[in-house]
């Protein structure tokens, strides 16, 4: 394979990244985290979002989120999520089988988002032994299908949440995107808005692997060291994790990154649309464009850049920029289905 | 920290491994070991071991463990294992928490190898809804006193576990030590012993980061797949891991690892046990030395070369030779240790 | 209190079911099941429903929905089952913490039924490992809304699920209040149309405590033994639980008393149906009746016979009648609600 | 069967606590434990205990014991008992699976006691989070061997428990049976001396099923009402266990039933003891007696009254008194090992 807008993840690393890493690569480290390069990273995450942080370098996204929510939960308690939340939907039974607790999922709207009304009338039955305790909502930011909640709908659902006692977490796999997208900091995105738990995606921006789990609520955390261990996700190495943020962070190569992808979506987006027999279904907001293309163009533009069908029904498919798309490799798919 | 004896984790990667990355690092591969790299890995893992294998490339040593116990047992199951395994007192609660399965510890001999008549008392109850029912027995080889099951004590270890219907499971988070300290093949020391399962150490033997689970039953591995992602040890860049094992087996680094490393602790072994003071606690076969060293010596011997006290009670120290230890080290060690 | 319309759980014991215990108590037995008068009971269980059945005696509901489920399941798989069902809404985190599946829950139609097409969209994502395995659906007969399922309905379902190598499992807490609104047999309803595993209430129609889990499939309850204890719900003293089960279906108390209920619940939809401010929300097919009272009368009518109000937001109650309800009881309810 | 001295749990239910549950049977009642005669027996128990205390009522010991030490632990933490406890090796793993610990097992002495030494060596690496970190200690009394810890003991083990803040959890499914023996008050043996948690036996000493569990501080059993339900072990007429253990306290039956139980095993103890070929092998503190019978003898003894042999190599028998256990079964039994 070339290249794909399959997944983000089907990219490699940035050369800084394996760069930062070679650099790393020098006599011996105290393991498991307790290095010089770990506390490094993490003063830079305090460095932008202030003190009373806390913070676990995991190995990929599932880990991210399911001991973020494992921090703050008993195994009685439920979790709200989109019914499309890849919690939900793609990470097994991994949430259930290590917190045990239950996943509860609402519908979204047509942006894929969870809107206020929808979460306020899911909170119920506090107190009840019956009925599982809710502890956490989680939102995905961007979307599943790529879209971006605005400061404003944020806003909204922290306000709801902190008035119910209610946990608030971002699975934010591609949080870059939304960052970038939304032209703000990432602290005013997630810890300004009242979000408590955030997962932090390094693995599609362009890292060989490794997620940040970021607390900021210190409380939350109390439990942190033993369930970084406890759920598989302390590496031994923890320091080769750590330098990939800090490089990711200090060079601020997730700004671009993430620019470039979302900049490889909008000119994806607006090429398309331009195509009659396409229809685009989603806001084009983040790095990903959803649209229903004729099914008998799937096969060539397959083999120009691989995709997603994102859903067998409609024949809608989802196409992902990475951080190493090219303009030339989108010009190259839009002009075979220009062809037809 | 410059270098240390505490823990071959504390070393970094070997120059190979961070090349064959490099390498690696071009345009787009598909996610979540369905690529060419990992299914080139895995063929060299068949090369070595024949057919009927399943291979899985997992993040840490504790998820190799656990994952490979958790596709044979069902909740109700025991697991036996040396009450000094890394899976009973160095994995915090992850066994039970993934496979809710009960570890039943076993005493070791001297040596720290668990002893047939020991392992064949502890068979009981079969059938009894009330005892969790035995199904796996696990091993470190080499033990966590650094001493190495030989071939016959390996046979003998499944010949008994067969005759039960007992899974036979290695964790090999140092495993070619022990295959450099026995000059065998691994295969030799495993398959060909009625071993079922291992756990193949990367990390410890210069690997940036990943272990590989094999089974050598593929009805072992009939779950696998599922049980991989759900116990978040699925990589997405799934291809990083890969390469690492394909360059560690294609270049025998694994080899030239293990072999300058035990080389390096009879070293060590060999120049301790002639100064009267220092006791030598358990014989030397892969690459730990374990031994009794004056508490007043800790605090200077610890600025040269950091370690482990191993118990407290008896300051008994574990001292740990990894791939890039130097003779020059374990000379500067020794002088210091001489000059009291 | 004296009686009440709130849950047939308020309801006592039937008197011959003490006399039944009664007269078990006599010298010693076998316990945790292995008695003759246990052996007895699944004896007459097999009489009704044929060979190959595996019966476990349990304590409650849930315990009985839990362990039956967890036979079938590996802990990636999920369960479908209604958005109003016990299941998902009233046994808190049972399921998941005992079996770690994942409980997927799906819209039902008006009368609280899953419809086949419902059903049939909902199984997706055979083989991916991403998205945790459909192994059950489970339905509530009568449902939660005390409407009760065809045969037809019920084929049409276990047809699908055989298709697609699904487990059909019935929550049954009122399974005798269903059997005796179809007016079939208890085979019928369950074995003959596919269901594989039931859970059968006991409490609800009568029994001090007590439920049964029916296996129609031998190769499901191949680890019954062992995850029954291992559920907790292995009671030393299991007989005084069987010869409740074997007086209530020798005696057929189960037809009295579900018949009576049932009967009372249609007297109650009867009187209360002329009401021109009573609006009934839903079929009354069991022994439950849905209506939306006036607000104004709650307080008056709860002071007769308390009941819950299911809908906060509707006022929507429901109105449970037991074996022991009287007409002179709902008589004396709806002249209260002549009254207003 | 006839009579049996294999368990205290082949008995079958005192009148008493038949008569009792008859008179509760009478209209509706709240269910899951909000009904007035739950009240009841809560008050009974604060009446002997003084206040501060939660309590539940369950179905079986192994529930008891789960449930309370699922109160106050985390999923990454250990529970230290003794490897002859029912928790360890008759509980199946319904420990793991519920509370997800670890259990960490402790030799006894040859009393079946843990040792104050023991348990203080195996207090060890707090805070290190690759350890499961300790939080309960579980001791059963009577112990297994069917011997009593002392006040002094118990005191011992209350002191060192506090002073590293670590939970003390009673088994207590024959503690009726220790009390009699001490002949101190139930609260003396537990609260006095620093028990935390207690599981309260009713089924052995003749209640038809049901045990409680006591918590004396009352921060233990914060999550007490959710765990309960979560736990499958919620009974929807709790009622009738709850008259149970009222009359069981009230009427002072346990000291009946105990002391009865506790004189015939003397009586058995001191008839066997006059035997030359018979071994009396532990102290006989309570309702059992350990004894080597001979093997040839096994036959015949067990047509009289059938009993278990605990240990198949040293042919050592359980011989377990019951309320119901009679002088003149004693005497033939001890007849018949007479006449050889």
């Amino acid at each position: 394979m070339t290249k794909a807008l399959a997944s983000d993840n089907y990219a490699g690393v940035l050369p800084e990244i394996l760069e930062a890493i070679g650099q790393a690569n020098q006599a011996h480290s105290k393991s498991y985290g307790n290095d010089d390069l770990t506390a490094q990273a993490k003063a830079t995450f305090e460095a932008h979002f202030g003190e009373n942080l806390e913070i676990a370098f995991v190995f990929n996204g599932t880990g991210a989120n399911v001991l973020g929510i494992s921090c703050v939960t008993q195994s009685f308690n439920a979790v709200l999520c989109a019914d499309i939340a890849h919690l939900f939907v793609d990470e097994s039974t991994a949430p259930e089988t290590f917190a045990n607790c239950k996943l509860i999922p609402l519908p979204t709207n047509a942006e894929g988002k969870l809107e206020v009304a929808t979460i306020e009338n899911a909170i119920i039955r506090k107190g009840d032994p019956h009925f599982a305790q809710i502890k956490v909502l989680s939102i995905s930011q961007p979307t599943e299908y790529g879209t971006v909640y605005s400061l404003e709908e944020l806003t909204a659902i922290g306000k709801l949440l902190k008035a119910h006692d209610i946990v608030f977490h971002i699975d934010g796999a591609r949080i870059f995107n939304a960052v970038a997208s939304l032209g703000c900091s990432l602290r005013a995105m997630t810890k300004d808005v009242g979000v408590d738990i955030m997962s932090v995606g390094g693995t599609k921006i362009g890292l060989l692997f490794g997620e940040a789990v970021v607390f900021f609520q210190r409380e939350h955390a109390q439990y942190l060291r033993y369930k970084h261990k406890q759920s598989m996700q302390l590496a031994s190495k923890t320091r080769f994790i750590a330098v990939q943020f800090e490089a990711l962070l200090q060079q601020k190569l997730w700004h671009k990154s993430a620019t470039h992808a979302n900049r490889m979506a909008q000119k994806l987006y607006h090429e398309l649309r331009t195509l009659p027999a396409v229809q685009i279904t989603k806001p084009v907001q983040a790095n990903a464009v959803f649209a229903i293309l004729p099914t008998a163009w799937h096969e060539k533009l397959q083999a120009v850049l691989p995709f997603y069908v994102w859903n067998e029904r409609t024949q809608e498919v989802r196409l992902m920029c990475s951080f190493d798309t090219t303009e030339a490799e989108i010009e190259a798919f839009v002009a075979v289905a220009r062809g037809f």
